[in-house]
């Protein structure tokens, strides 16, 4: 039920954006009643708010195993180059792709939604791949002066080609010969610079 | 006359979208008639691309004594420095935001103007610096087997803290407190990878 309420949700979302989406569509798309609707959800607002964050827990789910094995490395290059593949593949999705084309394109309009996303998805996920890092230098795998800026770094070296050529190109989006190359370049930079054999000076200004 | 018409362009193609442009509003604004439209341009289409050209061309202007600089370096950090600290004021800008948002918020119906852009603008400027790579290179001052992905990766690893967060609250855009920071941590790990002490088979996969 509520499952049927947060795809119509999404899916009306996507189509028609935030001033297009009515509970009563939604009712109507996942045939249920407008009263079961307002028992799971206050309105309009938190309804779209649980369709997208039902979306990044999604994604988070899927990679979670690729994060705690890096979290948990033994062997760090092998397992942020698996990470780094899984992230692109988890992220560069039609999907989250159009979401966040949608939420870019009403960010003017409706900047309290797009704050949201942020915080819940592209800022958690770094907050959470910098207690990461931190972890792996602790143990001395890696030296990193300024965690928080490793972790958006290494996840934009990962992401930024294909999701920039993409947000342009729509048709992109689904070519994925030339994900692992990216990935594997995101390590090699991340490592050259974050590697523990590294003097950290170089990673502190 | 160009200038004021392909200004009005730009302004309402910002407010209104693609098709909320029309030449009669363009005359209208730029107070000239629809015929000295139609002397200078061919139509709508040709006008939106000239007034996004002309934004491209201005901020390429702006940067192109950092990147000669950059392109002719005898003292290569600084000049990456400061070529860093300029691209990234160029780019995170207002206007060019907006274009971006407006442009990827219209991908879906008019492909053809996000690819023009992204061939333009982004894909250009990173064809353009991967050349200056190359010659870098070639003067023995960077070590990097694959410029075109290495010329990708410094551009983001300058512009995407800012760019992400700036699409997703606009608020953030004219915030440049951490810009100087975001240049130097980009350009600490593009030499730490690429720097000409570096071995090439890091950068080679």
């Amino acid at each position: 039920m509520r499952r049927a309420i947060l795809d119509a949700t999404l899916q009306l979302y996507l189509e028609k954006g935030y001033s297009g989406t009515s509970t009563d569509e939604v009712a109507a798309r996942s045939s249920v009643s407008k009263q079961t609707i307002y028992r799971h959800f206050s309105d309009k607002d938190d309804l779209v708010r649980e369709a997208l964050q039902r979306l990044i827990a999604a994604a988070e789910e899927q990679g979670a195993e690729a994060f705690d094995t890096l979290a948990e490395s033994n062997d760090l290059e092998n397992d942020l180059r698996a990470f780094a593949r899984q992230h692109i593949f988890d992220v560069i999705q039609p999907d989250i792709m159009q979401v966040r084309r949608r939420i870019i394109s009403e960010v003017e309009r409706f900047p309290d939604i797009a704050k949201a996303w942020y915080e819940a998805a592209p800022k958690r996920a770094r907050e959470k791949l910098a207690e990461c890092l931190k972890g792996l230098c602790e143990r001395g795998l890696l030296n990193i002066a300024d965690a928080e800026i490793a972790a958006e770094q290494f996840n934009w070296l990962i992401l930024s080609i294909p999701m920039n050529r993409g947000m342009f190109d729509v048709d992109t989006i689904e070519d994925r010969s030339q994900h692992a190359d990216y990935a594997d370049a995101a390590v090699d930079v991340f490592l050259a610079a974050y590697g523990a054999a590294q003097s950290p000076d170089k990673s502190r200004r």
